[in-house]
């Protein structure tokens, strides 16, 4: 049968999502867990390929497993099993034909900025920190520029073959006391695609670029601002039309 | 010149502030730092001496050095080369009277639980997961019955000599959508203090214990409950009557 799980996992101490030689992987860590507990080697296929360090409240990842289980067992033997840094927080029985990567309807990214004089230790595990105050108007005014469908090779590229067309459904830049927080929601995202709209969202919020130059980035006409660290970066949610597997 | 420090910690890292032989301690990193940048050895007293695993937001801490400073110069010299998770966030010009413990008029602490069915990794390091939903109202009721001065020898030991009557100053437990948070302050606490009495409050909110028979734990006609993990712990600030000082 095939199961779709919804993972939350801290990317610290991953070298990201994919399976890599010589290096801990969420996907590595939960096919050893899923071949622990029912004793089939399965392949896993993720939502959102996260790169290393960064972290997913609700990241999909789907495999199929040859045996019947009843899905509640399943969840609770995987969580026993799996390292800390990592849950399964639901599990649902899917089409054969469902993919966690091409039946993905959008991803939701937060990047979380500690916006303070000082670093702080506590933060620093899931924030970026800026010393300098930034201007969260002008960078949500940068963000929103970038509604659409648009072609964002300005800020990465695309897999071999592919076009670099992809609608963005939401982008803003909001302020919560000393954090900084921008959401970026599109139906697929170039590879450091994320942290390079944020690199350049800072540029706008330090003001040596105002938000109606955004065009011109995209345009290629502007360079597009440095990625930032992945620490900051979290995949928030990956939407699915989960009526058609369920 | 004396100096009083505020520093923020993440105490995963750390077998506590206190030095210890041959392990990591916010006190011998602080020393270390301080000695490397004003080439003096000194001696540093704790606001209040958290265990291992506890963190700090604003700990005090206060040591003597012989030479003169800009305290900007040597907070920023000390930021520079203190490890990631220390980070020095004030620094004060302090009477030689002036002991970051025994100047200090109260501690407030918090603990925090993540009260949700599943574990979560990205809360995990600051936060205590409790499965079963509590009774944050009936926490509350349990932790006000706690506010005044009382002998706490119930949760704790004091040092030899010295006798176990503390000052409650104010004991509250309230819900921020998964979290139960838990605040006390207090002139001083015993030992272990602070999670023996969430240990308690939690017997309460799992329903397993009155609000009402707190007074009953206290007076040692019922056993408290047992201490809960240090990582949900932090030192949220030391109150000091700076003008004492400045």
């Amino acid at each position: 049968m095939k199961l779709l799980a919804i993972l939350e996992y801290d990317g610290t101490d991953f070298a990201g999502f994919q399976v890599q030689r010589d290096a801990r992987s969420v996907q590595g860590e939960l096919e050893r867990v899923i071949e622990q507990v029912t004793r089939d080697h399965v392949r896993v296929t993720a939502g959102g390929r996260t790169d290393a360090g960064v972290h997913a409240l609700r990241q999909g990842a789907s495999f199929t497993i040859p045996s019947e289980w009843s899905l509640a067992d399943l969840q609770r033997a995987l969580n026993a099993v799996l390292p800390r840094d990592v849950a399964v927080h639901e599990l649902y029985c899917v089409g054969e034909d469902f993919s966690a990567r091409y039946s993905a309807l959008s991803r939701l990214y937060r990047y979380t900025i500690w916006n303070a004089p000082q670093r702080s230790p506590l933060h620093e595990r899931y924030a970026l920190h800026v010393a300098e105050r930034l201007d969260e108007r002008a960078m949500d005014a940068a963000a929103k520029s970038l509604v659409g469908e648009r072609d964002f090779r300005a800020f990465g590229s695309p897999p071999q073959g592919e076009n670099a067309v992809r609608e963005m459904k939401r982008a803003e830049t909001r302020r919560e006391s000393e954090f900084v927080l921008i959401d970026l929601e599109a139906n697929a995202f170039l590879h450091r695609m994320v942290r390079r709209i944020v690199g350049t969202l800072l540029v706008v919020g330090r003001g040596e670029m105002k938000a109606e130059e955004m065009p011109d980035v995209l345009a290629g006409k502007r360079r597009a601002g440095t990625a930032v660290n992945p620490q900051g970066l979290c995949l928030v949610s990956v939407k699915y039309d989960l009526d058609v597997g369920q």
